[in-house]
């Protein structure tokens, strides 16, 4: 590695000076440790004082290391560099580096479900130690190393602290949908650099459904051919997905969703489904007919093949069969299938379908496969090695653990429905009061975030799936009890700028699409407004999209599609609020605030000069004004309190009115701020 | 094509009313054409009315059309649905679509110098017919038709307007260096991307240099295996970039920095070298030792091979081969290349090196490449066809071109000098009052702006490059009385927003640099300085890096890496002050539009203690104060002038110095608004 002094002289003179822990005591002097870490770690001690970083900073390896480690450790090094401006130089040989990385062992070659990914992490006023069992356990550890370091004016430096960890699950999972709306290498990349960034372990990549297919095959090229309009993988670039996320210590779980969901295959492989076809790739969202035919020996041989060119693309032990929304109507009106079911003694859709999945399960054996499948392939008979991915919700994936199933939480974790990081957090995929033994318990492996591809495309879906994913991961990573959403929102601040960091664009995105919006780079009027709205939740968007004829070739270029899902304004401000509202009159800082933010909610001109000259703002145009009426009975409200003499019902009502028209979508928007503002009124009403 | 109504029921209904000309002509509704093209079309004629664009818009092919051009429309026709929201049709087999493309032929295989890039583009309030000759002269009419889209609150419309355009110069190229910093593939296919939105056609890759070798040679693979730190491209995605850019009708002209600024060729190949070596790929920025040895045999062997191999990766008719900066030391110092020199009479380094072309010009010849080289390479005896690219200025390339030589400029066009738009906007290649024959004028290709490395990365280069680059294109592109620097700003402004669109990040790279640096998501205070700051031209930053002891692996995380080089603040302040000064008195709303600015100097607590939180900006921290000191002496200033009586000298003396001070550099940046503010205190005076 090559030496040099990166910051400014200056700078290492400072640096110098807090270069002790002695040092870093004196009073008056001493930084503090902000602990931003996300997730937070199992145990963490903090000590006294810390080590700054200054040019000198060197890494050695204890142990054993492979090209992995090895590159993973120069990936760290490269963002601390980026970071603090110190090129860290390789320790003379021999010689131990003030970053001392001592890992056991790669460990497995194919990452697995159980790969050891436990850390310890001392860091003293002179030195760094990171140790792990594993290479994997060794990239958890450099990411919280990273997430330590401090900076101040003078220059950056790392706590003492001792950090024991390990995740609390073992399947700590993002899924993307490719299918709806295809996602190129790049933003995969990047999503899988977040993801390890907060400790996520796998990608599960829903890689077919009725509006693409996304993933080549040499043996059936028709897939693709004519499925994926030319939008797909090559399997060059999957399996260079594959070698980038082991690389990050994440397993790549490919998802091919069968019997039902499969009207892409059908266009290319029509005998695949249960009625004549043809079939054309689907644009609208919704479920559909399409579905394999269970009945033809045709259709496993076909199955077989496909699988196990696949499995020589995915090396992970799983592979995830989709199995969701099968709603039965083509298998109904086949009078083939219809015999062949009832001399199998095959009754209705769920059975047919059980029978598919048994039949597909030996092929993925034979492959070295085992078979993951969303809550409907849990039927009577299904061998116990099958694991469930539950949508349905806690209570499915507790009846699948207490019937010997292994099983992950996405209910709750849909990132489509467009709620709060906060709501996202309380979901446990095991929560303190179930009733499951520890062997039961067991079998839940952890959870994951779930992307749906209807209203994502690849400049909007750095802002669906970030920050909000970093609330789940720590759910996922964290003990049971963190469970503190004020601190997690704090962090969950300062993880967005790292996230950033990493060339995540969901900061940026929203004001690059409001400036796209607007036509003008001038769009400061907007941002009062802006910083209040959040994009409408996921069925009163498919409510919209059905009634104007919304498909998968729409563009994504509505006001919703700029904002994002939790923008800081809704916790900031109901934060604010609620410190103010315990002692109105004892909280003369936090009033000041509040009324400068209800004025700055005053219909301004140019905001409505922007949005009238723009076809697609002009629709959110009553937005502007509905904002200031909050604005104003925010400033009443204000004076109320401060009087001591309360509103009068009738104020009360005619606000809470207000309120609930506010409240109501428009031009696909909510305002953030309505429960904060319904909870100042009632209590200016008090 | 797939079919469907876009955008919300209520637009189509509006742009219903608007869809005839005779409906755009009532008074007081007709929308009006904003000319924001860029770059300038050689003719334009304004009709009456338009054409409103709502669902049903349909496109149809007139003539022949291969792959490429239909590629190349469905791109556009993306890029229109982005904006507009309306998916374009397919019109009925044998009907005209609303846009009607007239393309004559495919045009040359490989793009020549000489392409014929002419277009005709007629809207009229019915239809759009765009003719070019050849597919890149379609191309170049589709960016000016997506140019012409203008919006309004009721919808999208194109004004009826009839557009002959054609370039004039042959030749509009725009270099990036990635040895001294490697740029990913993804850059420089959006980097492409943004070229033919402003039209220019030659992306020429400096591809080797003295500190890293970025192209894979299967025949030497120790050129990039020690000479590039794993920062290349492979033959196969120079491939791409090369089939990418052909999309786009952008040529691409390698370049292969020869006899000197090639130590990363000598880490791989010594013998090369005209010293005994060995080599290290170099990391610091300059002038450098090592040249290749003109003397032996084996060195045109080797580049015979070399040359041989590229000319299967790059089909371009040019092949450059640098020649610049060679400062001969190797070649003095070695007893055994100066008896060479003695024994064929050779005098001097540059003699040499004119032999060194001489060998090579053949090999190109060989090979089917013509020749291009930097300044040097005109040495006496340089064939006629050897092309000239200069950065030492006009009168080099005008002096080239009497002696017969073709050339091109970059003299003016040096990115890297942190100069304003309008600075390049106003060098012409061959300006009005040169006394060159109309034969020798001929000669003058057009131009290149150069983007060289030292300081810039792939996080950085977006806003290194665009917007200034577009004004660089008109340049090029428009007739040579196109020369209004204040409507060249004002169409800047809109293209920098279409340039964000294709996925350049020039714009929001600033605030994502600031929220970097700051740490924090609440960098508003930051607004007002950073507005007016900028970073220092390249020999202050050069000679900063010096003394830093700056290399190709330090971070480029100072505040001058976050700050644009050109920002609106510079020409829109100049522009509002030059128009009040005209008649202090007579222009109230600038006054007090200058007042409002000159109080937002103030100096802002939030904004200090922002800067003083942070090792990077904490060295700017001075700035606060005096843009504190500006605003006072503005208010001052208004003040004199509002009042009639004329400031004193002393008061002048003293704002004068404090303007000079606050003019030098620091912490790698300059205030945007010096000059201005000093006509303002002189004005103040009088």
């Amino acid at each position: 590695m090559f030496v040099s002094v990166l910051r400014r002289g200056a700078m290492g003179m400072v640096a110098a000076t807090i270069m002790t822990g002695a040092a870093m005591a004196q009073p008056g002097t001493q930084p503090v440790f902000v602990n931003t870490l996300m997730p937070q770690p199992a145990q963490l001690t903090v000590g006294a004082g810390g080590l700054a970083i200054a040019p000198g900073f060197s890494v050695s390896f204890d142990k054993t290391h492979d090209d992995r480690l090895e590159a993973a450790v120069a990936w760290a090094l490269q963002r601390f560099k980026n970071q603090t401006g110190v090129i860290v130089q390789a320790a003379p040989a021999g010689a131990a580096g003030t970053l001392v990385v001592s890992v056991d062992g790669p460990g497995e070659a194919v990452q697995g479900v159980d790969e050891d990914e436990s850390y310890t992490l001392e860091v003293t006023p002179q030195s760094v130690h990171l140790h792990a069992a594993t290479d994997v356990g060794a990239m958890r550890g450099l990411e919280t190393f990273l997430q330590l370091v401090q900076a101040g004016g003078s220059g950056f430096w790392l706590p003492a602290v001792s950090i024991q960890d390990a995740p609390r699950f073992k399947w700590r999972g993002l899924m993307i949908d490719v299918s709806r709306h295809f996602e190129p290498v790049g933003v995969i990349e990047r999503t899988l650099d977040g993801m390890a960034e907060v400790k996520m372990n796998v990608f599960h990549w829903h890689l077919t459904d009725d509006q693409g297919f996304r993933i080549e095959s040499k043996i059936f090229p028709k897939l693709t051919g004519m499925g994926s309009d030319g939008q797909y993988y090559t399997q060059e670039q999957a399996k260079e997905v594959v070698a980038y996320a082991r690389g990050l210590g994440i397993r790549v779980v490919p998802e091919f969703d069968m019997p039902g969901h499969s009207t892409s295959w059908a266009v290319g492989y029509p005998e695949l489904a249960s009625a004549p076809g043809p079939f054309s790739i689907e644009r609208k969202f919704g479920v559909f007919d399409p579905v394999m035919d269970p009945t033809k020996e045709s259709t496993y041989e076909f199955l077989d093949k496909f699988i196990g060119e696949m499995a020589g693309i995915f090396p992970d032990a799983y592979m995830h069969i989709g199995g969701d929304e099968n709603n039965g109507v083509e298998w109904k009106n086949n009078p083939r299938i219809q015999a062949f079911a009832a001399a199998h003694n095959l009754k209705g859709t769920a059975a047919l379908q059980a029978y598919f999945n048994q039949r597909l399960l030996p092929i993925l054996t034979k492959h070295g496969k085992k078979m993951i499948g969303w809550d409907e392939v849990l039927t009577p008979g299904l061998p116990k090695d099958v694991m469930v991915q539950s949508w349905r919700g806690f209570d499915s994936l507790a009846a699948g653990a207490k019937q010997g199933y292994s099983g992950i939480l996405s209910a709750g974790y849909y990132l489509d429905h467009m709620q709060p990081a906060s709501a996202h957090y309380r979901v446990d995929p095991l929560p303190a009061n179930s009733n499951l033994t520890p062997e039961e318990a067991a079998r839940i492996l952890g959870g994951e975030a779930c992307s749906w591809g209807e209203y994502v495309d690849p400049q909007t879906i750095d802002s669906r799936i970030w920050p909000r994913t970093a609330a789940i991961a720590e759910r996922l990573w964290s003990p049971r009890n963190v469970t503190s959403e004020d601190d997690m929102y704090r962090r969950l601040a300062v993880e967005s700028l790292r996230l950033e960091e990493l060339g995540l664009t969901h900061l940026s995105q929203e004001w690059a699409s409001l400036r796209e919006l607007a036509g003008t780079q001038e769009i400061d009027p907007l941002r009062p407004l802006m910083a209040v709205l959040q994009p409408v939740e996921f069925d009163a968007r498919s409510h919209w999209a059905q009634e104007h004829g919304v498909t998968t070739l729409s563009p994504l270029d509505n006001l919703a599609d700029a904002l994002p899902p939790d923008p800081p304004s809704r916790h900031d401000f109901g934060d604010l609020m609620s410190t103010y509202l315990q002692d109105p009159v004892g909280h003369p800082g936090e009033q000041a605030a509040l009324a400068s933010t209800f004025r700055s909610w005053s219909a301004e001109p140019g905001a409505m000069e922007l949005m009238s000259a723009s076809p697609q703002l002009a629709e959110a145009l009553p937005r502007v004004e509905q904002l200031a009426e909050l604005g104003t009975m925010g400033l009443e409200a204000l004076s109320y309190l401060s009087s001591g003499i309360p509103a009068s019902p009738g104020w009360r009502a005619q606000k809470l009115a207000i309120l609930d028209e506010a409240d109501k979508p428009l031009a696909l928007t909510r305002f953030t701020v309505i429960q904060t503002m319904r909870d100042l009124v009632n209590e200016a009403s008090r």
